[in-house]
């Protein structure tokens, strides 16, 4: 299958690439960057040298759609959405990365993001984390693929939503992630001297936008309006998200009826580990990885539950899950591509 | 004044002599450790070559009593009570790094640590915190410096406490530190392969030490039982701790409303900087010195407060305010030998 | 084919998991570990839980013998050679990731390890660096894997030597390792709170133990004695080696030139790349993968010839040089397994 | 004494700050930076909030001159000449960071910076290295503080030059940084997520602009011309420069030998500590300190000196350096302001 990369020189990009060349049923046919268009890609990423013969080319969707059979559009919102219209328009099945067509509610993405420029797509738009969509996933067209704090989020807390189990109006979500999350932006706020040996918390409250994301899958988990207070932090690492979800029980659980609710939830997942009581998520343990491993706690004397989750942001967060959705897509083995260990240590 | 640290070798011992070494009114007399009793300091850690003449010494309670007008103690819980127990007899005064001394209830010591060596003192223990205990400390003879986990909670959360603003039995807490605070142990757990580019929770819920610290202080605060759910992670950065705290408030309040709360508190404090409206404290702006920044959000659909702080665990949280204490009690200027602005970057 | 990784619980072993684990030929029959001995594979390590169905064992080289076709040894150094000498007794073709089996010369061996319990098998053994000695590990039963350093140095350095272009006792190595370099060792020296921030040189002439073993595979290269000055430093870094190396030329010589020798040397190896005049090789080039980056420039000034390279020292500093080795003699494919692209960011 | 520092929102600036606030005969009377000019340094920079009550202002020179005793000048080259000239016209004493006064030299200046804007002020100006000019610094109007490669080489170096112990063609100097040497510069090259894990070479051979003051200062000291083959690497460090420098010895010489030399040189020195036989210098050991340590190996197969060196590159190769030398050219005490010991861990 000849696939392109849209908008593939950023971190998001280039771990498509990355997946996608270790993937058997995969051939990578174009890759895109208008600033860097007419590169070889293993001139502009040294990393890359010697693994493919593809030289960066200006996005250009009809000259795609001869040679693509399925794009990856990996761009900033607003930019993706008209892309990924003339991609569909050409009949070319997309994986989107962006923020563009993960929100049901083209309102809402007004609110947060300022006007769709293909809000005509969005009903058939599906969201791309197939442990919670799989079957639409598999006849869909178009995925937007979610962001990485709401997978890391969403995959230990929907359970719980479905089942009823927590109110829905009080829950505090505690992320931190590594800085590769931010894009490569050269701002000061991401060098090297501002980050490390440091650690903050940024947009805490209720303004980062993937609140929006979250709070729309969690309503339709949990079937009516669910507010959550999320608070992203930045961590002096280069991968990974750990997330520490605290909700409040409606009934009493134990840690081991917690534990059932994921284990029951994801005990046929091949990227969802559970792990035992005892035992909490680290981003080594992920690292590279397809995985989200998620555990859980509680403390019954003030009947609060917490959720924790780590995932890598740029596997698990982004291209690994946008490959995943595409076996989906495609009709394949939905690991193909993904089966790579975690670097350890 | 002469003063002597007890468990001088551990990161914390070793704070302690550097903030001391520039304290203008203190003469360090003696520096103990069994297992270096003998070496130089300056051979032993090389950092502070050239700039003391003293030798580790093997703890000796006696000795140590005709020698120091104030003996810090930073030994390991249990170790330390017995070593206070003879340095009080001897009449020194002493500030105690160690869990001996901060509880008030014994029986919640038992539980938690195992039998107190000397309950007999801890009815005169004062609890180290100076922002909240300062005229305590004033006249105390025995001083428990708080952990640094608790330093980072108390001081945000309890103004909100005090004025009865928030449910106190849903409080939950995330709190992000550097590996310094495992202190100097050789353990796989603290290897820097181990933790470099990871982040992990660790002893969540109702697990960690602290908590029952956290929890009699926030306590008498509130007047009343307070329950927090604590889950501490661990931060691949040297120093420092960041804590989010998830609160829900009993009324409505604004975010410039819990702010104002903040600013009421501790707006005459050198230690506490309150932060503007949209700033978050960092790591980075508290590294080296004994700054307490703090920082305050409300989301206002769930009626949740969110209180963020930051502090440097070896100076507020341990070695710095341990001598802000000694200041207090020896009737100095509180902040001598702590004006020391951040290392930035 | 079923293979066996003996010492599998240390970096190097969880590396050569890692990498057999998609090896297409390979299936892993048994991973052994003392003090692990009866706990599966997932449990002990959490990144491998559900990736492989497998209990550590304890080492027996007879059991072994009937089920493996051939083995690899992870053990530290004299504890590896009366294993491999008995799986060798059974007839199992071993690469020995150890130091016991790099040197040829018994005596030099002991100077620096001690006594050799296997001295019988010397003779027979492969210097297992394929881009060196490739024909020969084609057809060896015991190949002894070389050192991360070693590696990050004779890569470069050989192609010089062999055209007899620098002076063979004045060659200064500088590399800069990171931690994991050091193996899974639960001492002060290698705590995250020791090392962050930090870099220092140890070991610093020539008394590492790499040294004996650069020597003697570069005097082979000269043909004749090499002496090489060699500064270890260590990084703030989990995976990877940069090394920096300065000799003096015997003729005059370009930059250009001493890019083109590397280039004659590797113009045709999978592994090695060498980078174009003005780029310098860099661990984020490497990391995770089996790549040697290299580069050259010449100060023609002095006449002074700088090498530069960077490998991650557990791939291509250890399990993926081990597995391309296999690969050789077992006359597969040499990059089967190998050809996963570095991780970028 | 009122002070000023021109160019003081970049890490030097700030630096400078740091340790003029603590410094007991400075009041800080002015700060300039263009960019910021109105802005409250406190709320430009949350680590400094509530330590100073100044306003960043543009850089006027006659209005400085009116209230500042003396200036620090931290500004790139090339626009740090003319304010210099224009401060010197006024009478202020300038120590100045930038590179332009730093070589003797105009045409070399010219050759690696550009045209020069004050030359006649070359003449006059003297190179700010304690060790090495004290005297000349004591009487000086115009110091050039060094560049902070340049003082972790030259003082190990210089004493050996200064007795003819090393060939003056073949000296090799690998330093290692942190990434606050670059600065604060929004560029990709200085994000985290690019320099996480990593470290590489840049500028290697003779193309840094570090090299031609290092050549001329050890020229200086070996009385003719020397030849420095120089190769920084970037580490994933904020402070710290360690060095490894290898010369090729006149004739025989012991590592106890060495270690006499720099002994003799330095034994008297506050701020150069000369450890013993087996020790290396660590970035962990001089970190927010202005100290340098230095020590030295022979490798006496092959006659080299292995000389080794670790500071801060903000303190000793910056900020606290700078403060060194106002303290020589005001006839204080050198050490005021600068006897901070270093943070551990």
């Amino acid at each position: 299958m000849r696939v392109a990369v849209v908008g593939a020189s950023g971190y998001t990009g280039l771990e498509l690439i990355r997946v996608l060349l270790r993937h058997p049923e995969v051939e990578l046919c174009a890759v895109t960057s208008e600033r860097r268009a007419g590169e070889p890609v293993g001139e502009a990423f040294p990393a890359l040298r010697g693994l493919l013969d593809l030289r960066f080319e200006a996005a250009d969707p009809s000259r795609l759609a001869g040679r693509a059979e399925l794009a990856f559009t990996a761009l900033p919102h607003a930019a993706s959405a008209p892309i990924v219209r003339d991609l569909r328009k050409a009949g070319v099945p997309v994986v989107d990365l962006s923020a563009d067509f993960r929100l049901r509610d083209a309102e809402t993405y007004a609110a947060w993001y300022g006007p769709h420029a293909a809000p005509e797509l969005l009903p058939g738009a599906v969201y791309g984390l197939p442990e919670l969509h799989r079957e639409a996933i598999r006849s869909a067209e178009l995925v937007a693929a979610p962001g990485c704090y709401p997978t890391s989020v969403l995959l230990p807390l929907v359970p719980f939503l479905r089942r009823g189990l927590l109110e829905p109006g009080a829950i505090a979500v505690d992320s931190k992630s590594g800085v590769s999350g931010a894009g490569r932006k050269a701002e000061e706020a991401y060098l090297f001297a501002e980050l490390g040996e440091n650690c903050r918390a940024y947009k805490a409250g209720h303004a980062h936008r993937h609140v929006p994301e979250i709070e729309e899958q969690a309503g339709l988990a949990a079937g009516g309006a669910v507010a959550v207070t999320f608070v992203p932090h930045l961590l002096p690492v280069v991968r990974g998200i750990a997330t520490s979800i605290y909700g409040r029980l409606r009934q009493p659980l134990s840690s081991e009826d917690a534990l059932a609710v994921l284990a029951d939830a994801y005990g046929d997942e091949q990227f969802v580990r559970v792990l035992p009581a005892g035992e909490t998520p680290s981003l080594a343990s992920v690292r590279g990885s397809n995985f989200c491993d998620v555990g859980a706690v509680v403390d019954e004397r003030s009947g609060t539950l917490v959720l924790l989750s780590a995932i890598d942001n740029l596997v698990k967060g982004a291209g690994g899950q946008a490959v995943q959705c595409m076996n989906l897509m495609r009709g394949l083995d939905e690991s193909l591509g993904l089966t790579e260990a975690p670097l350890v240590p």
